[in-house]
């Protein structure tokens, strides 16, 4: 038998499992202090669920296949199809804006690469329903908090933010041919990978003339302010600008304003996005995108007929887990072994007391090992050290001064002649599980 | 667009999701207080990790394809062989015994119906390298935990055990030919369930005299002390008694006792256990088997070559589910909205000292929502109380008596003139997130 996963896929073992468990619990504790629900669809799929958004191009793309019911199948590659599916189904009867989030995992066939796996689990987080800026500021505010909680700061990352409407604006006021926009879009994605000359050859072929150039390929470069002073009163830009000053105000009152940087590189998918768009990087460019997000008005429209506002990020596992490991945040969260309880020899009723005080110890919400055979005392404190035991209770009902010893490095040890007071004195002293 | 999940499969709303999380967290809780370590493995295998177990015939239940990468692969339908595959990859390395568990979501293409579906959550729990009876007590010791951790008691649930030597050892000492043991492993399967005319005419022809059907046919009834009686001396019987005895005197240790019943009938797959095997039921016989398992001495050899002594068992989600719901026992672990902050009308910095509120409040601990657009004062409480939200705050930076008022149902409004005063108390009465 292989002892191998898939190539792309990740067995989690017990020490990977514990970071991927700090990661998961991070994301939902923040979120759900946003008052965000936990929801999650299946990961499999109808096909037409993802061709139906992003066209048939995107099968080279999956594990699709035909189920033994005859229906073409795919495991999910992302979950916005699902959460449009299951808003859609009962868009009349939620409560609006809907505050939903998943931590699904997705599975795309791509070509194995570091840092590029086939599977990764990526933390959804939508709001359904409301048009208002506020909104786009709550939503990128939830993913700097998760930063923020993982224990990374605005000198690590930074959010990287734009305006769809706001470039629309610009480019209407540049008097750029709309039918241009698609070429200036994929200049601006790529402007910080490309050279200057080759951005600027593009934007010539795509009809802009020598001071247009000039002008878009500054975008990289100019801040907010600068664009508010520069074309704030012009008709085309006006209101874009007055919202997006509303944005940035909302995210100082939010706390995150430090983390904000105006970036009118921020595209993003073309056909999808609507409104402001964000981004999070760390500060060092060491990795890809963290996280990406923004407003998509007219996605659920399109896919399932539901008029109405959205906006949401997405945030992988697997970008986050390097950035933290390399900066040593990467924490885990598994339970230490509060007690090993050793059975001392040749007692009667051995090993009857040791169980029950396992049992007693667990019942007060204490993480409990014991050796699972007769063995020798010595051979059972070596065990308990072997799992690393934060201490030991020793049981021997023969013992005059107390059949319950406990032994801590570092501390004489404790007698206890009952096992309520046993539990008592653990209660106090050692974490239980939650 | 379709707005159903495939056949089998289900959507999690919130709703559905928070009971989920409750039985997951019952699960995790429980299982961390005997020190086991959670693992996860890919929820896509080579197709062959299932065959080699099950045989060809597998192949007609699962989701299985051909990658684009040209490799026979499935869905998983159990997460016993990904363990097996994992266990035996660092089986030198790991510390003995292993005491890991999983949740993984599992999928099987059968036949659609109640109760039976394409896919479900299961929670395994394995041990690897014990070979002591004390093992076998400590495992169903865990199962029959998490039922009283959920609330069900040993006048809801019962443990069904047997064990496969001593059964063995039985029919050995009825001098029943080895090749008719499977036909008896088959009629005390279906004895409950099948007419005893049935039973006793496929003993009969499976080679057995009249008088050792009557004695098979009696396992359904026998209880352990009437076995001990009656073949406790036999040689082929008697390790067996002895070593069934302290399981016994080991459950009672561990708390449990009265939750089991010994059963001859309990047989479960035939090519897989070797040992103590164990079902548990709900005690009306309204449900399928809530979780089974058992000791499972040489499939990990069969399949990976390691030889080590190994038992555990599988509980789905969805049978404890239904369970927990007839009861009344399903509860949600939704976390409820502590505070929705409004804004007063019309004070000149609003909505900016309302979101630095929620912003502070949230980062104390709180769930925390508002309303997402500028709303009249009587629309953003309508909001919080649609929301459900415990307590609201009331903004007014232009308020002598205090910018912050909490309003609770039943209790008279507070006033606190800083928020970092409201914070404190919020931390006090409110129940933050973990």
């Amino acid at each position: 038998m292989s002892q191998k996963p898939l190539p792309g896929f990740r067995d989690f073992y017990p020490e990977q499992f514990a970071e991927r468990a700090h990661i998961f619990e991070t994301w939902r504790r923040i979120v759900r202090r946003y008052a965000f629900q936990e929801y999650d669809g299946p990961p499999l799929e109808p096909l037409e669920l993802y061709t139906q958004k992003s066209g048939d191009e995107i099968v080279t793309q999956l594990y699709n296949f035909v189920d033994k019911g005859e229906r073409p199948v795919a495991m999910r590659p992302e979950m916005t199809p699902t959460f449009a599916r299951m808003v859609g189904a009962r868009a009349q009867a939620l409560r609006k804006p809907v505050r939903w989030f998943s931590l699904p995992q997705l599975f795309r066939y791509e070509r194995t690469q570091k840092g590029r796996l086939r599977e990764h689990f990526q933390l959804n987080v939508d709001i359904v329903g409301e048009a208002d800026v506020l909104a786009d500021a709550e939503l990128v505010s939830i993913a700097i908090e998760i930063m923020s909680a993982f224990g990374l700061t605005d000198r690590d990352v930074r959010a990287r933010v734009s305006d769809r409407r706001l470039l629309n604006g610009l480019l209407t006021h540049l008097e750029i041919a709309e039918s241009s926009w698609p070429a200036v879009y994929a200049v601006l994605d790529k402007l910080e990978r490309q050279p200057r000359e080759v951005s600027a050859e593009k934007l010539a072929s795509a009809g802009l003339d020598a001071a247009t150039v000039d002008v878009v390929l500054g975008f990289s470069e100019v801040d907010f302010a600068t664009i508010a002073a520069r074309y704030g009163e012009a008709p085309a830009v006006r209101e874009h600008v007055a919202r997006f000053r509303d944005y940035l105000s909302h995210l100082d009152a939010l706390g995150v304003g430090l983390w904000i940087r105006f970036d009118l590189t921020i595209v993003r998918g073309l056909a999808y996005y609507t409104g402001i768009v964000f981004e999070l990087f760390d500060n060092v460019g060491e990795f890809r995108a963290i996280c990406g997000g923004g407003r998509y008005d007219n996605l659920l429209k399109s896919l399932g007929g539901t008029d109405l506002p959205a906006l949401g990020f997405g945030m992988g596992d697997v970008v986050i887990g390097e950035l933290l490991r390399s900066r040593g945040l990467l924490r885990s969260n598994a339970s230490p072994l509060a007690f090993w309880v050793a059975q001392a020899p040749d007692t009667a009723d051995a090993p009857q007391t040791a169980l029950r005080t396992a049992t007693a110890l667990r019942a007060a919400g204490c993480v409990v090992e014991y050796a699972l055979r007769s063995q020798k005392l010595d051979k059972q404190l070596e065990a308990g050290r072997k799992a690393e035991a934060r201490a030991f209770v020793i049981v021997d009902p023969s013992a005059a001064d107390g059949a319950w010893r406990v032994r801590r490095a570092g501390h004489e040890d404790q007698l206890f002649t009952t096992l309520d007071a046993l539990c008592a004195w653990a209660t106090l002293h050692h974490e239980s599980t939650p």
